[in-house]
Formats: C-alpha cells, structure tokens, sequence
C-alpha cells in the first residue's frame, strides 16, 4: 500500500501520470500487498452485516433492502434507511448552497481526505465482500475493481479536475492600452456548479462505475444522490458512509453525499430523474433508460450503456494463445462486464497461421475444447466466472441460444466447491453466417459467445463496424499479423469509435481497461455519451463565469 | 498589423495568453493601425461587388441572393451559387474522408495558413463594407467585430485546440510489471472526428459569431457547411471563400468547408439540421429555433441564442458617467447586440450618490437626457446606432412600446448624414414597476430600455435573477458601491450563470467581451450552451480513442 497520502501537492503530478499515459497505479491491485489481517476482519465484518440494519435505523426513514448474494443464493437480509425524493432532494439543494459556496482549493482538501479515508486497505477488502455477494463478482475481481481500481479511475478524475479547475487565476489585473489611456478592469474566474447530480448505479460494477461520477461531481461542487442499484447497494452503502463521515469531520453539511435506496418493485429513479433539481445524471445500465434520460430537458447526462463488443479473427502467430486469452475475457466474470467480448468474426476462408491455414470449423472446435478446459478447471473455471448476478441473465441466454440453429457449446454450471449453492453458468458458443444479422447485432448479456462465418475479412470489418456504429461498443478485439489489414481495422474501427485491442495474449486482456492510460467508452457511438476520464467528464458539470469590476481610466 | 504570422510555433504561447487572462489581441482593432488605401482599395471592390454574381456560375448551382443594406436601403443585388441539400451534405462527406485522416499536425499547419490569410488588412476591409452593409453595424463595428475581433476569437479557439488536441503522447509503450513478468503494449490514442459540421450564421454579427465555430470545427477535423441568415451572407461568403482557396493552394479538397445558400422564403437550414450526415450544429439566433435543435437526436448542438439583460442600479460614485456609460451601452448598434442591455432595475428608494439620493424619477429623467444628447450628436449619434438590421425589429418595438403605460422617451430616426435613406431608430425608454412582469420578462429585440421600479434592491436583485435562469442573459451590468450589496449581486447572478460587470465607465462597456479574457455567454442559463471559449468548445467535436497492441510479455 502507498504509503504517502493523497494531497494536493501530488495532484499535479498525478495530472502528469494522467497526460502521459504511461502504467501508473496508486492504489496496488495485488492482494499480496496487503496483510491478511484485513482480509480476515473484512470478513468478519460482512457477517456480522448479515440480517441486520446497515444504518442507524433513523425514525424518519423506512428501512428496505433486497439484496441476494450469487453466491451464497440467500438474502443478505441487510436493511438501509430509505428516504422520501421529496426529502433526498431538498437536503441535497440545502447542502448544495455549502457545498457550492466553498473555494475550490477547500473542496479539493476534502477530497484528498476522502480518498485517504476510502483508500485503505481495511475498506479494500470491505468493499470485496460487499461486491463480491452482491454483484457476483469473483474475490480476487470484487478486491481490484471495487478498491484499487475504483480508486485510481477516481483519482484520475481528481487529478484532471485540479488542471481544469485552476487552469485560469482566480483574478486579474487587466489592462488595455488606447494609446492615449489606459483602460483597468479587475476580472475574477470562477466554476461556477449547477446542482443536484444523482448518479444511478449498476448491478454488477456499482462501485467502479459509480465512483469517478460521484467524485467528478464532488469536486465541482455539486451535490450527489446516489441511487444503486436495488440488488447491489452495500458496496456504494460503504462508499457513502465513509465520504459523510469524513464531510462530518471537516464540519460539513453530510448531506452534501446520500444514499437512495428503493426495491425493485418500487423503483424511484425516475421520480429523482425528473425532479427540477437534478441538473446532473450519471448512469450506467441498459440503453433503453439511457434513451429515456436522453429525452429529459434541461438535464447533463452522462452514460455508460450496454454494447456489442466484436472480435475479428483473421490470422494469428499463435492462434492456441489468441483462442485461450479469448475465452479467459468471455468468461470472466460470466461475459458480465460491458467490454467483453460477444460477436466472433471468422471468414469463410479461414484462419491464416504459422501451421497453415485453419479453417471455420476447426476454429470452432479449438474454441469449444478452450472454453471446456476453463470452465472445467476446478480453481480458475469458479475463480474467473464467478457468479451470475441476475437471474434473467441465466433465463435470456436460454432463450437466445435457441436462436441459433447450430450451437457449438451449451453451457452448464460451474462447479465451485467454496459456494456450492452460487449461481453460475458456463460460456454458451453458437454459430451463424453474417446472413443472419437480426440474431446477432444486439448484445446477448452474460457467457454468451457467437461466431460468425463471413464471406471475407472485408465482410468481416464491415459488419464489426456497423453494429458498432448502430448498437454500440466498448472494445473491439483483433487477431491479424496482417499489418495492411491492422491499419484498415484500425482506421474503420476508430471512426465509429471503437478502440481496438490487437493480438491480446497472456495477462492482457480486452475487458481491461487501466486508470491513467486506457479511455473506457469513447462517447461517440451508442455504447454510451461519457469517458473515462476526458476533460468533458469533469468540464461538464460547471460553467465559468467571469466578472470585472472597474476600476480607473489613465 | 502583427507582422508575424500565424504558425504552430506560436500557438504554445497563445494558448498561455489565454490561460493567463491578461489583456492580449494579435490583431489590431485601431484602424489607425492599417493603411488607408487597403479602405480605399475594400471600398472599391465592395461597390464593384454589387449587382453582379459572387462566385462564378457554377451551371450545377442556382444564383441566388437577396441582402439589402440598412445603410442604403437598396437590395445588394449580388447572387451566390446555391446547392442543394443532398449535393452539400455529399460533398462534405466525401470531404470528410480526406479531412478527418489528416494528422493533427497537419490540420493545424491549414488552419495557420487560414488565419495568415484572412488575417490582413484588405481582407479586414473587405469583410467592414461587407458587414455594414448586411448587418447595419456602423463601418467602426464592422471593421473591428468581423475583422480583428472575430479572428482573434478564433484564435483563442485555435489556441485552445492545440493545447487540448496534443494533450496526449500520439503513442506510448505501456508496460506493467507483475512482478515474475511484465506486461508490455504499444498504446495510440486519437482525437476522431465525427463527421459534418453546420454552422447557422445570424444576421447581426454573421463573421463573429461563426468564425469560432468554423475553427472548432476545422481544427478537429469536421467539415463545415456554413448556412449564413439570407440577409447576411456577404461576409462569410467571403471567408468561405478565403479559406477555400487556402484548401485549394494545399491541395485539399475545397468542399472541406462550403457555403450554403438559401432565402428567407425557402429556407434549407432544418433540412439541413435534420440530415443524418450533419453531426455538430453550431447556431446563433433566436430561441424558438434553439429549442428545435435541442429535440434532434444524435447532434451535438452549440448555441448562442437571446437573453434578457439586466442592469441593477443601486449607487453611483458619478451616476452621470454610469448613466452615459449605459446609454452607450444601449444605443450602441440600436440594442442589436446580444450583450446589450435591457431591464434596468431601480429601487423605489432611490440611488445613493455622492450628491445625495437620487430618485427614481429623477433617475428616468437623466437618463432621457443622456439618451436624447446621444441620439442627436451628430457624430457620435449615427456611429453609435449604426442602422436597423430587419424591418420586424423597428415594428417589434412600435408594439411593445404601446405594452407599456409610462413611456420616458419615445424613438426617432438618427439622422444620418452620409447615408440618409439608412434606416435608424433611436432609444425607447419606458418604465414600469416590478409588479408588470410579463412586459419585461422577455427578450425586447433592439434599441428599447425598460425602467423598472421596485420595492427594494433586493427585489431587483431577485428580479434580474429570475429572468435569467428563466429567459437567459448573457451580462449583467451593475451600479453599487456597496461592498455587501456587490457580494451578494455577484453571487445570485453568478448562481444563475451570469457574468457581472461592476460600476463601467469610460472605455469599458458592458456589450464586449474581449478574446483571451473574457468568456462569452457562459453556457449555463437559456441565453445559450456554449463559450467562446472554454475547452468544451472544442473538446466535444471530437472523441479520444485508445488502441492497443500486444508486443510481448517478459
């Protein structure tokens, strides 16, 4: 664990590690890093959570909660102190007249604090348990992205707000020369914030999605509400609780952060959406709310929507490394992340390697014996799939493999000998030809793998690019040793958005995306409007405004 | 005029006299700094100009043109080629192809060589005679908004863009250690394009209003289809033309940027807006058309549109020099400026000076004088109030001024010696009280001031506040020499995204906001959602993507 805390006087190179895109990590993603002491009190601690009330039980809130853990199969049984909108948002606006009021230099001392409060490795392993039975995730998966990752996409964030925010001087002196006099103004620069920002968590990343959007809104003197998902609070319950406490500890309006809890079948998102107060709304989640939110006036969206993320597959150095390190990214986590992989693009022709080349059916088959040795493995088929969040996940991928009339793998569960109870379900692989668009240009959420027979390569790029242009996506995924062709998938890839990931083997993989050098979404197609982190993802939330004062004519 | 021309190698220091907000122009705006003849010379060609065609025939265009000067009261009689819809958008398109794959640097050589050649004296001429004539701006304002001005704001914008669009390294080799190994990838990251670019020109300040947007535009390496108001085509014809015969000298595509020509009877700006090509539109104009371009799906939309002004009168040092400086303010180029102002609140208690309290009605009574001393100079007079753009403004405020029960002063024409058919109209003042709300809570287009009594300054405070979250404003100007009152203004005008201008006088009006120092229109309330500049200006025409490619593993 880095031992030096956040300050201000590290923003600035923190922005240098931002613009230089090199590796950086603040917070270490390795679990040997830190003592198991914290591991073992985490644990202890999420037990003792169990079937009982995460708040103080405050007379004026009801208490709800609906969480199930994947892996344990049960409910959590943990209740939160639920508030009316009515009351959520008039807090918010009160808090917001502090919050908004304090100088910039203020804010960003109590932010420091905050992730000095949260970057620990105590709330680390806190934040993994809390993950872990609610989204599914695997252990070691819940640990980096809900703690060290969250952080650093966090921290990235705070570190371009600082160049943002204190890009221009407070004030000035200004002096225009007529000739015969001079004209004097006094000119002061402020960003100036806009008021209640709710941000509207997933259920499988509700901290790392979640958490840039609720520092980028902090940090520009906004206020948030943040409403998680109702099957995946605890870890934005933590997340909360520790950012009011440190807001307590400065002397500050608590309510400048809340949480918003509401069940499935009593869903108050909307009514918040809606509200007149709201002026920001972060979202990640499916594309038919993000359609809603984009119908809403007077309202800064910013989304992370679902895609089609596409694979082309033309030639490969070592198509057996290129086959293993693609099934890893469909499996982990269950294909349950927005930048795994789905649509798999194989021409006619084959596949160009150093053994000659391999044809359509062969690769379906190298694929399929693939994807059974990870499922079957019994430490990393459980460790990498984990558990499946939803059960509508497990009933859609159902339904959609009879979709197809040709399946190469049926999926099964996975057996995880720790959890014998966790929802799980290993990679379903299907094909079709590229005649058979209206099945696969949407995105089949969860283990869900289609390969597609084209007429060529050419028919392979193009349809990867339409369906990224038209549904969406947040990765593209490249074998080609083929350095013409590279540079065609690239540049049409590109303008639509689209990064592309070339010949990924061993520890690199599609699905991730590093704070500090990785942007994760464009924005530009419909996979969703917001980055992390562009400039737009802070600058957005304030305006500047300038005033000058008069002072002399000479 | 700067004898150094525009290169890359300045933009580094620009974008640090943009950061530090001191006094900067690269262009002169004293006319005394350019040599007569290039006068002489723009005169000349202007009257050569008129009743002939624009461009060459092009036999695939329609001629068409219809502009009428305020000054001389005759049609122009010059005719443009006008091309449909379908050949523009597929001109700009395949314009698009070539312009978006140009390397950053490249684009950014262009748009150098752009500014070196609309950047000169006889092209500053050319575009005053063009102005005036098409605008009724006085040859003054001509002169200074279309040519130095309207450069040096897009200037700023190119400033911005080079900062923003080198933020990044083009590639890096990114390596994580793991400990036993290391990771390694080749990174490129790339601003991307997205694709046609519309820019609706006005009728009152068609240069300096657009030019920005044409920058933004080009330099991220979108193309533009400049769609100036039918009344108001000449300038911007002629800087379309400029920077087409830069395109052709670099061996570009001319269609990179092109002008698209229509008449007020059959106008093709929604056809055009409505285009799926047509990706960013760029609009300066009135509010029933801004909330159109809000509805289009897909579009990233960049708007100046109307707002309603206010000036807080409160205490004076000198309230004569404060009541001259506002009635420049409000005659300069008959209120046709967006920045103008408009409502100027009064407590019934009077104004607090250094001779004592002045009342309300003595108040009105100075300003008359003032208004009255400055319509009838006969120098300053016709220089100040220029002519009247559009018929409807002089019949618009014939109506309005019947709204009103107490009118302080009612309008005349201007006499105006050197063009005496020119059409002209003096200040209106009327006054009301605060309780009359619907008669001054909108937008009274042209040289029309309302005097607006109320119960107290903090009711005018919350007056002038409300009108511009609700109806937009683009300044404020206030009289207070009370430190807690200059607060308090500062803080509630600013909440509502309003710049105040405090205690202006002499040289310092209200109606300019200077390039490199002052941000114009703040994008936060109705009166528009953009700045000139902030870097969300430039920043959201183009999207980063990231590739990766896998080099090896150690």
């Amino acid at each position: 664990m880095n031992s030096n805390p956040i300050s201000i006087d590290n923003l600035e190179a923190l922005y240098s590690n931002y613009t230089n895109r090199q590796f950086y990590a603040f917070y270490p993603e390795d679990l040997r890093a830190y003592d198991t002491s914290f591991n073992t009190n985490a644990l202890a601690k999420f037990q003792n959570t169990l079937n009982s009330d995460f708040h103080q039980m405050d007379p004026s809130a009801s208490l709800l909660g609906e969480e199930v853990s994947p892996f344990l199969n049960v409910g959590l049984g943990i209740n939160y102190n639920a508030y009316s909108n009515d009351i959520l948002i008039q807090n918010s606006q009160n808090a917001f007249l502090d919050w908004s009021a304090f100088s910039v230099n203020k804010r960003f001392e109590v932010l420091c604090d905050i992730f000095n409060s949260l970057g620990t490795p105590q709330v680390f392993f806190d934040l993994a348990y809390a993950t872990m039975h609610t989204t599914g995730q695997s252990f070691m998966m819940s640990f980096q992205a809900s703690g060290p990752h969250a952080l650093d996409r966090g921290l990235e964030v705070l570190a371009v707000a600082y160049h943002e925010l204190n890009k221009f001087p407070s004030s000035v002196n200004w002096e225009k020369d007529f000739g015969k006099f001079s004209l004097k103004l006094f000119k002061n620069y402020k960003p100036v914030s806009v008021g209640v920002g709710l941000v509207i968590g997933c259920s499988t990343f509700p901290s790392w999605n979640s958490f840039p959007s609720i520092i980028a809104n902090l940090i520009t003197g906004n206020t948030v509400i943040v409403k998680p998902h109702p099957k995946a609070i605890l870890p934005l319950a933590i997340i909360v609780d520790i950012i009011q406490n440190v807001l307590d500890k400065h002397g500050l309006n608590k309510n400048i952060i809340q949480l918003a809890v509401d069940t499935v079948a009593n869903p108050i998102t909307k009514i918040l959406c809606e509200d007149p107060a709201v002026k920001l709304i972060d979202y990640t989640g499916g594309n038919s709310f993000a359609s809603y939110l984009y119908t809403l006036k007077n309202k800064i969206v910013f989304t992370e929507q679902a895609g089609v993320n596409s694979v082309l597959v033309d030639s490969s150095d070592n198509l057996d490394k290129s086959i293993q390190n693609l099934i890893f990214s469909a499996s982990l986590y269950s294909g349950q992340m927005c930048t795994a992989p789905q649509n798999i693009y194989v021409s006619k022709d084959g596949i160009k390697t150093p053994d000659g080349v391999i044809g359509f059916d062969d690769f379906c088959d190298k694929l399929k014996i693939a994807a059974e040795a990870m499922s079957q493995n019994p430490k990393a088929g459980p460790a990498t799939f984990g558990a499946i969040q939803n059960d509508n996940t497990l009933r859609n991928i159902e339904l959609k493999t009879n979709d197809f009339n040709e399946q190469i793998l049926l999926s099964n569960s996975i057996n995880n000998e720790e959890f014998t109870d966790a929802k799980t379900q290993s990679l379903t692989i299907v094909k079709t030809t590229s005649k058979e668009k209206k099945n696969f240009q949407n995105e089949i959420f969860g283990p869900f793998l289609i390969v597609i027979k084209t007429d060529s390569f050419e028919e392979s790029l193009a349809l990867a690019k339409e369906s990224a242009a038209q549904f969406g996506a947040i990765t593209c995924l490249a074998y080609c040793v083929d350095n013409i062709k590279m540079q065609q998938i690239e540049m049409e890839m590109n303008s639509v958005f689209t990064p592309v990931s070339f010949n990924f083997q061993g520890a690199a993989f599609v699905n991730q995306h590093a704070a500090f050098s990785d942007f994760h979404v464009t924005g530009g197609n419909p996979a969703g409007n917001a980055t992390f982190t562009d400039s737009n993802f802070v600058n957005r939330r304030y305006f500047w405004v300038g005033n000058r004062y008069y002072t002399e004519t000479f």
